[in-house]
């Protein structure tokens, strides 16, 4: 694939021509996504409606994910056939997501990166209070 | 740790005040993090030296990344205790980056991520084909 120049290097993600991405970076890039990453290990417990997915992620985010963001996020996920997305033909309408079999699979993956970063905040805090002080000494001497 | 309100839910995560944030999520972002990925990845075959690790990224990346944003990357891994940084008194100045205990095994986990997405882009492509023809099928009916 093209290796672009450094002129666009540092141009936001979303500007990339996205067909000139590997798929593998690209996929990789979808699950492990800001939303992305919420959106998979909440569904690794059950599936959720729209807005009861969205109140579940801000539970465990420092923010809301606004409306136009999670669907961008879901659409993007279904297209990728990690997510399913199940409109019920009733009044009012009822739209369910749930993971797929390989989206089960990510989602797996996915939580393990994320129980093992819990697991070790305690190291990284201890190594970011090192690095901040040893800095501070070096600013002064 | 507060939620905040959806006014701000589209603002970049980069405008978040980091003191806010859940040191769990903020990890979690770095070590997931377009640059962050790669540079773990590479680093989990051998220390690199800055320019050496730029091109390495360069080649499974579809672009360079840029001199800044792997300075960046490198200081907030480094900052976490996954990454130490190693600047050998010589002239001219030489630097080697490599992986600490702690930032191994985050690499370990982003790599299993990494290799799960490989194997199944075929399954991925399929089933973006399907959505792909089941929504230009929608949209003419």
């Amino acid at each position: 694939m093209p290796v672009s120049t450094a002129a666009d290097a540092d141009a936001d993600v979303k500007s990339a021509p996205v067909d000139t991405m590997c798929p593998y970076r690209l996929v990789l890039e979808h699950v492990t996504s800001r939303w992305g990453v919420l959106v998979l290990i909440e569904l690794l417990d059950r599936p959720y409606r729209f807005s009861e997915l969205r109140r579940a992620i801000g539970r465990v985010s420092d923010r809301m994910v606004s409306e136009k963001m999670l669907t961008q996020t879901l659409q993007t996920l279904e297209r990728d056939g990690l997510v399913h997305r199940d409109a019920k033909p009733v009044i009012p309408p009822r739209v369910d997501y749930s993971l797929t079999d390989l989206g089960r699979e990510a989602a797996e993956q996915v939580r393990a990166l994320a129980l093992w970063t819990e697991r070790r905040i305690p190291e990284v805090l201890e190594a970011r209070e090192v690095y901040d002080t040893r800095k501070a000494a070096a600013e002064q001497g």
